[in-house]
């Protein structure tokens, strides 16, 4: 480049990410420095011009230090003015093109209020959400209708009887869409009319939250019509939609309504320690980010494969200070039993919507007497 | 459950997915089992109505068999209707929650012809682009503008003497957003006039392609902004915009702009060959579903980790005969240099894009000069 030095008054006001990279020191010293242009400026750093592109937009690593053999942290820093204040760019910047590398994976967020200051976050949170069930302090229960396959009737009628047993929130099986066997609005519609009719009869605040993976032009629009027709939430899959599509239906005032996060496509960030993206920041930090009020994320020892460790590091994730983007409920799911109640319990707290679904169909033809047993363990806690 | 049969009238349509499954025989049969009812009904089999459930909406294992030790490739059908005709429904089903297990790749996806009329898949594909270029033959030339940090002004002169020099696709780097160096609206209309006085003096058909990496709520609205201002095809990601975002802005007949598809945070998917999505479904297959035109990737030896193993695979996917969707342009990429071009040419051949990007700053400043050698290297292979 013949280009004459550039000034960006731009060095100063930076995020950061810390990245968990393999190998040897000098291997993972070199991915840092890898991230640090891949990032960026993707450009050959002895051609750069001269001034502010190489001290302040090219990444610069804060700090780098050995976490256990073979593994090395390390923290780097972007200009804030590269994510300029969009979710999209923000997870272009921390993650784009080093997705495609192996051996590299973002652990933690390290997020500036000036940043924080562009995201909404999740417009219920903890609090929210609770004051909206009218459960102040218990851990939440929830719970899907299924299987894909039956009726909007036989859909709506199990929903009305998880919400005479008590279920806090009753969420569509995120695999159904618009079959002809179900189709969208017939099924919102009768599904949140069975829950308020349950809810007249308990005098609970049961809440049905309709899925809305759809297609992208699609979005808003089943989401508004999920809201007119009595939703009381929205189940988005950020994998699938995206994260930003998320962020725009839990900003929407039109809208209002608790957003439930689903992990469908966004296994590939997770299933290899040495890669991707921590459940930490992925569950916890950046659904919250992207505005969801519960991120569920499959539980130790059901029909996935995450460890203790991982689910703890998701809950830290949920309620990890980030200024004002409030902390958000753990949902811990997939496979989950009315056994596994009081082991739930003790890794999360009650700060947790605990999510069991099929297997509540074991116990017996007396579902709302089930989701009375459900609710009573909680209770009993 | 106490549901009598159920009749779906479903049985008898269906599409398939070869997966590859890892481990000994029963490992990996048990993994086939376990994704026709992780991907349908996730309810627990011994539970299911009797009817059409079990028999059409469950995932049905058509083949099973050894393919290298360890490894067994299922190839699984399921009912057209659980996808009904959406892409987003389509993944959500092909993938969405197995890809929180290890062990589980997609390698192929298998459409009948009465799935694949849902789609419209890219609006140009191979004949289309090579027509609007009027490059009827050769392998067809792009490079990005960079580095992030330049001005407007300077982007504008780059993406000029690109086009001066005779390259076909001038892109945005996927790093340019909507920075206060180089504001959307601005540089797009900057260096669509830039290249459109560059094709006035050459008598060429250059096209300037302006990244649309966007919030969710402002895709559309710079997709079409950036068409009225000359932009000649469009730069999306569908990792971060999500793959159905494509697949609007491929159909929108406002927009009719070609779309190249930017590998950004995708590489999960594909960084671990025992998991996730082959890089001939995910670049290949699933891009020209979303309407891709061409289909940018990691070139075998640049930055990233592709082997030429992969590389091969991904050509395969973007010609592999999909009913009337159209074959699209490989385009291997990823710090790609002029002495790689014969490489390059043979592995793919004529029908390629090849995106060489800062490496064309290494061979002094006259840019003009630099990309004719290119073009005259493609020319004479």
């Amino acid at each position: 480049m013949t280009l004459p030095p550039i000034q960006l008054n731009l060095c100063g006001k930076r995020f950061s990410v810390a990245y968990e990279l393999t190998g040897s020191r000098d291997d993972a010293w070199n991915k840092a420095q890898d991230i640090c242009v891949e990032q960026t400026i993707e450009f050959p750093a002895d051609l750069l011009p001269g001034g502010d592109i190489a001290a302040c937009i090219v990444g610069q690593v804060e700090s780098f230090a050995p976490v256990r053999p073979g593994y090395f942290e390390a923290v780097i820093s972007f200009a804030l003015e590269i994510a300029h204040q969009e979710l999209i760019q923000l997870l272009n910047v921390v993650f784009g093109n080093i997705s495609l590398k192996p051996g590299m994976r973002v652990q933690r967020l390290i997020l500036p209020p000036e940043l924080l200051a562009a995201f909404r976050g999740p417009r219920f949170g903890r609090a929210g959400l609770r004051s909206l069930l009218g459960v102040p302090e218990r851990p939440l229960l929830c719970t899907a209708i299924k299987p894909l396959g039956l009726s909007v009737q036989q859909l709506a009628h199990l929903a009305y009887q998880f919400a005479l047993g008590g279920i806090d929130v009753i969420k569509d099986d995120h695999g159904l869409g618009n079959q002809v066997f179900a189709p969208f609005r017939e099924r919102v519609q009768r599904c949140a009319e069975a829950v308020d009719r349950a809810n007249r009869q308990t005098g609970l605040h049961c809440i049905y939250v309709p899925s809305i993976i759809a297609p992208a032009d699609q979005l808003l629009e089943r989401a508004l019509w999920a809201k007119q027709a009595g939703a009381g939430g929205l189940l988005v899959a950020p994998g699938l939609n995206g994260f930003d599509s998320m962020r725009q239906l839990a900003d929407d005032d039109r809208l209002a309504l608790p957003i439930f996060s689903h992990p469908s496509l966004q296994g590939s960030f997770v299933t290899h320690p040495d890669d991707g993206i921590s459940p930490y920041a992925l569950f916890g930090q950046i659904a919250r980010l992207a505005g969801a009020d519960a991120s569920i994320f499959p539980h130790q020892g059901g029909r996935f494969s995450f460890s203790l460790e991982d689910c703890r590091a998701v809950a830290d994730g949920t309620r990890v200070p980030m200024a004002h983007v409030q902390p958000i409920f753990p949902t811990p799911a997939g496979g989950m039993t009315l056994e596994r109640v009081s082991d739930m319990l003790n890794v999360y707290g009650r700060e947790v919507v605990l999510l069991i679904g099929g297997s509540l169909h074991r116990h017996g033809p007396d579902l709302v007497k089930t989701c009375s047993t459900f609710r009573e363990s909680v209770e009993s806690w």
